[in-house]
């Protein structure tokens, strides 16, 4: 069976950049775009051109730039918006206008005191106005995750018909499982006339942990683009982060799934954007975190040491990490301690392990981690006392 | 259908601990299990007794200390730790020792060059000596996510018949997919006889960013134990967050599951253990994060005025956050300022207010983030250029 293309579609420059306190200025934008384009990514989401001039700019400028990726401004079902997004488009090789309304009840009624036939109606001219543009428009229906399924295929329908390339199936509050998110795809898939002419896209919120799983289970349903963003960045609690779908999608050959991105700049481009935003991610964070690759434990290190295969499944070469970092403290085992010694010089025999280790574990009670000059001290202790009993 | 129970196991004093440079003191470790009883935790997993003198004397105090959750060490399939952790429990008024080993191929291949049926003896004479301690046994399965399901559900038939009362399946490398994790899950309650009788456990890494979503497929799919830890912490890219599988299972009543956590003290908790590990959480962390609840884009603060429902699933107070603070940027719209102009006393027309809001775009644009007091010097500058029009 032959693997499937899944698209990447990157908003860290849009729904990523909607972080109280990180906004980037536009020569930020570029940097963090050039990279995104060499990744690999399909799609580079640059902004909401209507938004602010700076936004406006940022698209402009990014359009120009891209070498390989589409570039995509997001806009309301509003007809400035749209004409808005176009123009900062211009330049772009592959430009793709994103467009969309709210569709589940609660957005139709307190978001704009409207009706669902009314919404079809604004979003199917929003779609046709788009067209009038670029022939890539992609339609969102925000909410989708919270959106009954029945109405979701109709509107799905419809903006087939005024002719949208991509259909985005956003959780936007974070609320779905991912057998309900996926099930919400199957469903489309299964009930939308033309399904198999668009590119069903899944856009997922982090707000209880499970945006990965969601847009995993949304490709796992038949979805072939997913919405992310680097460092899983983004309002609240964040998106779906790209680095993770991607090494999912790698390290679990039996989806016959691939993507276009180049795994050896995921790490150096997590770091590029959690600078340029003063966004740090946590040291336990999936694929990129500093801990990632770190082993402190005993029983652990003993195992990485016998066979990388027993604990880490991702070669952290692959994803631009040179070295699985060792790092010794009171979990940590006799097997970490001599492995540790021997890569600093001191072959130790087996007794001479025993005392080192007792004079280890009292150093690492009292100390949060062990450094390569502890260990020297702690040799020197450990050598006076086997002299002492002498 | 009325709700069954799922079981907390907190692990953050011990698999949560083996943190490279996060080691916790023993006065410390008193104090997170004093707050985790208060939580409501169902078993607090103190540590590793035979590892250090360090982690015994933990076990021993919160042992002692435990009001309400039971309190766990973990031990290998080795006599000597038994006896050790044991020794450790004495004082604990519900005791449950830990045991285990793995049971993947390359686990027994690589960590234990050992055979199938040899691990198997070592799992149950491991079980029947924890017996003679205390009642309640927890065996883990190490690297269950990679071992054969035939083989483990063999594994689990004898140590429920060695006494086991709570079986662990760990995806210790975090490698599985929820589908497939929620399949072994099934497999084990289709097949393992008497699994009606123990309680089946999701112990769950993040290496994939799936940790927490391979905790929800497992109770979907019969579990009723997870072990987790506060923020998500533990070796590597973590484990299962309490924080989140707690709040996934009270927004979906509809899978019928409960815990004994009472929600409020979740962000307390999140930042006890924050400050007393020196281990931060990401701004973007779900539930906990400092932006968990900001909302800085336009719409979306648009949409949060209007309703709160709209984009907010969770009350933030209902897990111990007073309010959802809303931050100004260039991505915040008209109705955003005006609702915090009015705040800070300034009631603007619509007309005032297409001033004020050009004024606050090229603000917003040239800073990162518009406070209070940026906002009284727009409103100043804005009332200037109204005037000399005038």
């Amino acid at each position: 069976m032959s693997t499937e293309k899944v698209e990447i579609f990157d908003t860290t420059l849009r729904d990523g950049e909607q972080v109280p306190g990180c906004k980037l200025n536009t020569a930020q934008k570029l940097k963090i775009a050039a990279r995104l384009d060499e990744l690999g990514v399909d799609v580079i989401e640059a902004g909401f051109p209507v938004s602010s001039p700076g936004d406006f700019q940022s698209v402009y400028e990014i359009s120009k730039l891209a070498k390989n990726a589409a570039v995509c401004g997001l806009t309301r079902a509003v007809k400035k918006d749209i004409e808005v997004a176009a123009e900062a488009l211009k330049y772009a090789k592959k430009p793709r206008i994103h467009t969309g309304i709210g569709t589940s009840d609660s957005h139709i009624k307190y978001k704009f005191n409207s009706t669902r036939e009314e919404i079809i109606v604004r979003g199917v001219a929003a779609v046709k106005h788009a067209k009038n543009f670029v022939d890539d428009v992609e339609f969102y229906a925000e909410d989708a995750g919270r959106t009954d399924n029945e109405f979701l295929a109709r509107v799905c329908t419809e903006m087939i018909k005024a002719g949208a390339t991509v259909l985005n199936i956003p959780d936007t509050t974070g609320y779905c499982l991912p057998d309900e998110y996926g099930r919400k795809i199957k469903y489309l898939k299964d009930n939308v006339k033309d399904i198999d002419k668009v590119r069903i896209s899944c856009h997922c919120h982090n707000d209880l942990g499970l945006a990965t799983a969601n847009a995993i289970a949304g490709v796992q349903n038949g979805a072939r683009q997913i919405e992310c963003t680097i460092n899983g960045i983004g309002e609240r609690a964040g998106n779906t982060a790209l680095e993770e779908v991607v090494m999912i999608l790698r390290q679990h050959p039996t989806l016959n799934l691939n993507t276009n991105i180049d795994p050896k700049f995921l790490f150096d481009t997590s770091c590029m954007v959690s600078r340029e935003m003063g966004m740090f991610v946590q040291p336990n964070k999936a694929i990129v975190g500093a801990n990632a690759f770190a082993h402190s434990s005993g029983i652990h290190q003993d195992g990485v040491i016998k066979n990388r295969e027993t604990y880490e499944i991702i070669d952290p070469a692959e994803v631009g990490v040179t070295e699985s970092a060792i790092v010794l403290t009171a979990r940590s085992g006799r097997a970490a301690l001599a492995y540790k010694a021997k890569k600093m010089g001191y072959n130790l025999t087996k007794l001479q392990l025993d005392e080192v280790y007792a004079e280890f574990l009292n150093y690492a009670d009292a100390r949060r981690c062990v450094e390569d000059h502890d260990i020297h001290e702690i040799m020197e202790i450990s050598e006076r006392k086997i002299r002492a009993i002498a």
